[in-house]
């Protein structure tokens, strides 16, 4: 057995580009390697909560509350339906991929009545006819609740979101829930020009973190939406609405989970937002290049918004998807498969995060054209 | 803003004695400051976590399967019931104390018919004639389940828990479910002995790690109701049923908190878990004995068993509890207080974890005597 060693290991490979947990930021490790008092008692901890949540909402630009869960990002997805949604309410889910036709089954598991606009896995929201769908779509349900999927990752997508958002509130949806799991404080994600109501987020992929923490904003009607369900459980939301007034968590709060999520943040603002949002736009711009000079396909199609934090591209045609795998394995670099429709066909690049470094993608593609040869 | 510092830094107080999150164990923050691969890629991933279920199974003496979650404690709370429980179930809660009543408000929240049995705070399963109490009860509302507590923390008690689980096989209740948030890994807690059905524990306390795991034991009829109810949500225990099988999760697995449960069974394994048991009672008479020396009362009634892992003692006489609080971080002691009935009149000194250790002990009885004085 490998014994635990002092100070940080470094990744398994020279080369790692998988799609999340990503390369911790080295201030993120210096914030989890410590040993913390109790954030029950301690006078510290619902300040820094506070200061990190600041931040995070910075990230979303919202001035809605933000909350920091204990739970890998899909608590926040889980908390945000089961917070809002009672048996009977009226979905919509938007889907260009994996996850945001995820959403529609786990609202239908709550017993919800969903209308699911599935999208093609290569398209984003804004191709074809999709908006006119969309919008027949909700004229025609009348729901509570908009899901959609930011960063679709699976699919090395990302969808627009300010005709949705621009739609949501002409049509009088009470809530846009968005998943931005993978890419808060990767890309650019505008919830108050865009309406959206509840932010969900996680933390091991732009941010840099272990897969330990959710991160979800609330705006003021999904707030009075969730005092109405009153949900309650592990995943509820609603409990972290008064934390500021009567300092009460729920369960036992994560200081090493916030502190890493503030170093996170920090590292970011340090950067700067346009800054981070351009690293991650330029690297992923090599990456296609560069996968395209090799003959590489990706997974998108011509028109569809590729993903600045993941690229999804084909396995090269006469290898399988194992064989690729230990091909760039063999060579240094870790990468993501996919999921659902696209298991087996595509492999996917993670530059986001400390993974969005030009020096990184250079050695990836460097391994791809030895791995092609 | 305090800036992320790598070494650790100590914790707060020169005497930490919270009841939870305790001091983490040196090899614990050696298995957190690390970058891990991703958990769904890496070949290591799996077996880790296979070998630290092991070992968190050893602690409980059970073969039944051991899950470990993302999550803090309350996370195998209400996975476990909402796994094993549909609305209109009929639930038996024993209760000594906070946690073990809370249970009945979570199930109630569910909409299960919650027979409640609860018993004095001050007093632990088997005083008086609370056995007969709970036997009736377990005849009049024919159960799906009994779940009780076996450290309540903000009482200071270890509840009995071998009639209680001779009663649940003679009388054929499904399921038994213990919470042992604050004793796995520091009392003796003997799964297949006492009829246990599902096991629910955290990392923060005995296992000296941080708030961010849930354990559960699940056996095999406890699998099997899950299965028929199909529970779906973040808490969900069921999909870590064929882990081994798919090698699949249900969300991103958190590799830093598997190393750290691993890391921590091992310092307990190591030590030998008699040698660990035995070494919390110890201390924990240490303190009791130290306080009647000094004139503190305890809460347990006489004829209760006081935790080995938590002394709760009464705020003296004449001190209002901020007041003795803040008299005794004055001297560098930091304790908790208590919750519900027994806000404001108990504090609570854990000598759990790695806080079981007579020379902290000591430390907190000067501190004590020298705010008595």
């Amino acid at each position: 057995m490998r014994k635990p060693v002092f100070p940080p290991t470094p990744k398994y490979a020279p080369i790692p580009m998988v799609a999340g947990p990503v390369t911790l930021h080295p201030a993120v490790i210096g914030a989890i390697a410590k040993d913390y008092g109790s954030g029950q008692i301690e006078p510290d901890f619902l300040p820094l909560y506070k200061e990190t949540a600041g931040k995070l909402a910075k990230l979303m630009y919202t001035d809605d509350d933000v909350v920091l869960m204990t739970g890998e990002g899909m608590l926040a997805l889980w908390g945000t339906l089961k917070s809002c949604l009672k048996p009977g309410d009226a979905v919509l889910t938007v889907g260009t991929g994996v996850f945001g036709d995820g959403m529609a089954d786990m609202a239908e598991s709550m017993g919800c009545k969903v209308t699911k606009v599935s999208l093609p896995y290569d398209s984003t929201i804004g191709n074809g006819d999709s908006l006119e769908t969309i919008e027949a779509a909700i004229r025609a349900s009348r729901p509570v609740m908009i899901t959609a999927v930011h960063c679709e990752t699976p699919s090395g997508t990302l969808n627009p979101l300010g005709e949705l958002g621009e739609m949501k509130k002409r049509l009088g949806v009470p809530l846009l829930c968005v998943d931005a799991v993978a890419s808060l404080g990767g890309a650019y994600i505008d919830a108050r020009a865009w309406n959206i109501d509840i932010v969900m987020a996680g933390s091991q992929k732009c941010l840099s973190a272990p897969p330990s923490m959710s991160i979800v904003s609330v705006s003021p009607t999904a707030w009075d939406i969730m005092k109405r369900v009153n949900y309650q459980g592990y995943d509820a939301i609603l409990p972290f609405r008064t934390i500021y007034a009567d300092g009460r968590c729920p369960y036992t709060p994560n200081w090493h989970g916030v502190a890493a999520l503030n170093a996170a943040a920090d590292a970011i603002l340090e950067e700067g937002m346009e800054e981070v949002f351009t690293r991650h736009d330029v690297v992923a711009r090599e990456c296609r290049e560069g996968l395209a000079r090799l003959g590489v396909g990706i997974f998108p199609r011509p028109g569809a918004v590729s993903a600045p934090t993941v690229t999804a591209a084909m396995v090269p045609e006469g290898r399988t998807w194992p064989e690729w795998r230990q091909a760039l394995r063999d060579r240094g670099l870790i990468v993501s498969g996919s999921f659902g429709p696209m298991a087996g066909k595509v492999f996917r690049l993670g530059h986001m995060g400390m993974q969005a470094d030009s020096g990184l993608v250079r050695q990836a593609l460097e391994a791809i054209e030895d791995a092609l040869r």
